[in-house]
């Protein structure tokens, strides 16, 4: 195993953190650990570097060539250009720090969401070829809109972004039923009308996941806020939303319409999940599980053999004394497979920072509002809202406002928020809407927090892409 | 011809207008003439009686039993019930009359709503079988929300409600194209996963149906508030939203999948239509149109047979000299039908009140907001937004407000908003969900009418109903 500690070595030096010494577990994938590294370190690194930047621009003598001098000094440390009018009265009126911070996270989302386009998955021809295999031709997972989150299809699945149908976060996972229903719908009519990906006549079924989470080290304090830190009161709010979905499914299509469900639970401590075994006829329970720390720990001494068979068992086990039995066997596949993919990153996890995170709790740099940006999948780097209205939305964007305001360390520093709608092309005007919802939501944001910007402390961005993975951010400048 | 004459005499003097001598259109229907007649009385009467009588509780001396007197007078006049805490400190502060009027409207729309249940359609199902033989699988009808628009569907086009797919009304017809793609795809669905109503091997066709309007006595003024009362540019907007529409159509779902448009306009003064006749390829045109008050004239004293040829050679004359050629049989059958109904909705509207309505202009007697009520399909009784958000609809909502506000008869009044969203009971979670949106947006719209809620000058009234035609209205009382 001496390939796979140096390359641990490696990694934890590059990420600043101290060596540790310990064996890898055998079923990691070093390669996808290292790209993940990269990527990390890329979006992570632009972020933290944006203070310290600012703060040592601050210290610059008012010169009169301060503009260069700063400009020169964000572009060699930020990667950004700062326009020059930021520092035209400094001489008279100091620097605008709080304008020059949002102006440089502004152009940091655009900078790292262009850079970042290249990390989009390449496996997701073989990824969606497996989930059929297992009988899905649909995966919409939706996952709690808390930042810690943010890295649970990339990261803590380890799923190509493509090869997921949807992945719309709510606060507490309290997904919208409806618009569920609505994607469920357009799906079936791809599948019954074009045979896409696969006809009806394959027999698969639509999945779909829901992910809450809590703290193993700080169960009451840093769990998830939308239900009060309360694990077991997340899970069930989780579960009895997905059964909600399937019921209306059930209910509006009556011909043998049903959906398959999975219900997700990640300790953001260490990313390790646990999975809610289903039983025969689909259902689940708070209490039948395979956690994926105990796992981790179980087979970080076997060898791969013994490690997968190992797997297999646990959810074997977790449905044995079951008397509705096991799930059919492709989701038993998909669920050895997730967990497979997670022992990767409780690997990385470990290998970088030890027994958990540093960031137990909230450290999110922007606040994300409207679709969100597929390109910003790293843990606690935003804050997701996804809406359409701030009027629907305003607890979930109350909620993540207090939380920026209750961190010590950004007191004084504006909130910047980032919003963001896609468009499709195909759709006559759809572009020029985006636009419109845009400027819309940031008047009704302005209007929420009418103190907050009056005093310079929330900075609205906004971009618009159009929906084809990977496509460019348009950022959009209005008054 | 005695009989027509008979029942005009009947109808004229029972609205209460002067008797006029004069022949009826030969294809006019007179016993569903006598129908709307009935139904509209009974719908506009209500309305109408509430500033009479409260104006006459007004009046009534604040003895002890002023209470039950008015009670009793509300009850014989209007047919409600007003609760005595109204009339409590009314020796000390006098009547309160806003709230009153507030409450009595209120009252009315609940009581109107649950006696119009039994004037819903009851020839759907020939209709929809008359439109599968047309070819339309879903006929979706998008009028201006414009309260004289309110009765397009019943009386303007006299279809039966259930045979229309979707009526959602839009400022200026500029309907929500994302929203009507979603339909589409709901009713595709329904298509080839259920064959209902008919399987996709019958061939039948989406029609999707935009109506704008104009004035013809008072084109500057009294035309479409959201086009500036220009009438071309009205109808210009109306047909590129529906080209939109079917690009959207063609380009999600490339395998041949389109739709049928129409083009509709209406003369506010008179319930005449203007069908823009469609070419070989589906494409309509500004100046390509039946003027229905046209026909009407040059057919009032033909004999049926007559009179029927004439309007099918109207149709093929707006056609005959255009290279693409006249529409497919069906949509000429379906125009011809809808421009004999409308004959008799133009014979109502000039046996009842001549040569058009005294109120040429807005008249309406509250705002409906959210998913309105089927049940209110009379002319200028209610100014329509369609909304899930106060947010995005806040213009449209502006103006309903403002043309409440210019009308010098309505001083004083508080204006009624009526709240009213529909849920599904198939779907769980369904009915909260649409009491909340009824607090949210009452929230949102005290909001953004703060001053006119201070003064008094604005009540909101909630109510949700199942999605299923007919079912009952549930008031929401809320804090
Ligand atoms: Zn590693
Ligand atoms: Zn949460
Ligand atoms: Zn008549
Ligand atoms: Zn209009």
């Amino acid at each position: 195993r001496l390939s796979g500690q140096d390359a641990h070595r490696d990694h934890g030096e590059a990420a600043g953190v101290s060596r540790r010494s310990r064996n890898a577990h055998p079923l990691t994938d070093h390669a996808a650990n290292e790209r993940l590294a990269r990527f990390e370190r890329l979006v992570r690194g632009r972020f933290d570097a944006v203070v310290p930047t600012l703060k040592a621009i601050g210290t610059l003598a008012p010169t009169d060539d301060l503009a260069e001098r700063a400009a020169s000094m964000a572009r060699a440390e930020l990667g950004v250009a700062l326009p020059a009018e930021l520092f035209e009265s400094a001489w008279i009126t100091g620097l605008d720090m709080r304008r020059l911070y949002a102006v440089t996270m502004a152009e940091t989302i655009h900078a790292v969401a262009a850079e970042t386009h290249a990390f989009a998955g390449t496996e997701s021809d073989t990824m969606t070829g497996f989930l059929l295999e297992c009988g899905f031709h649909a995966v919409d997972i939706s996952p709690c809109s808390d930042g810690r989150l943010k890295g649970v299809i990339r990261s803590i699945l380890r799923l190509p972004d493509d090869a997921v149908r949807s992945r719309k976060a709510y606060a507490g996972a309290m997904f919208d039923v409806e618009a569920n229903v609505r994607r469920w719908i357009e799906t079936e009519l791809l599948r019954f009308r074009e045979g896409s990906p696969v006809p009806p006549s394959a027999g698969t079924r639509y999945l779909k996941i829901a992910v809450y989470h809590w703290s193993r080290s700080d169960p009451d304090y840093e769990g998830c806020a939308a239900h009060g830190s309360d694990q077991r009161a997340a899970a069930a709010a989780a579960l009895s939303r997905l059964r909600e979905l399937r019921e209306a499914v059930e209910n509006s299509f009556f011909c043998g319409a049903s959906i398959d469900l999975l219900l997700i639970g990640v300790d953001t401590d260490t990313d390790a999940i646990r999975v809610h075994v289903p039983d025969a006829l689909g259902d689940m329970d708070l209490d039948r599980y395979v956690d994926n720390l105990d796992l981790y720990r179980q087979t970080i001494d076997d060898d791969v053999t013994t490690a997968r068979m190992r797997v297999h068992r646990a959810i074997e086990a977790a449905s044995a004394d079951h008397p509705g039995g096991p799930p059919h066997e492709g989701m038993r596949r998909l669920i050895a497979t997730l967990l497979i993919n997670n022992l990767s990153q409780i690997d990385y996890v470990r290998s970088t920072w030890g027994e958990r995170y540093p960031d137990v709790g909230h450290a999110e740099a922007f606040i994300s509002v409207g679709d969100g940006f597929e390109e910003f999948q790293v843990r606690n780097l935003a804050y997701f809202v996804f809406l359409q209205t701030v009027e629907e939305a305003a607890t979930d964007l109350d909620v993540g406002i207090g939380l920026f305001q209750r961190r010590p360390e950004r007191r004084g520093l504006p909130i910047p928020i980032a919003i963001h709608f896609r468009y499709d092309r195909r759709v006559p005007g759809s572009r020029e809407r985006a636009i419109e919802r845009c400027v819309r939501v940031r008047s009704a944001i302005r209007a929420r927090y009418r103190d907050l910007c009056a005093a310079g402390l929330l900075a609205c961005d906004m971009s618009i892409q159009e929906r084809t993975f990977s496509s460019p951010i348009e950022v959009i400048e209005a008054p």
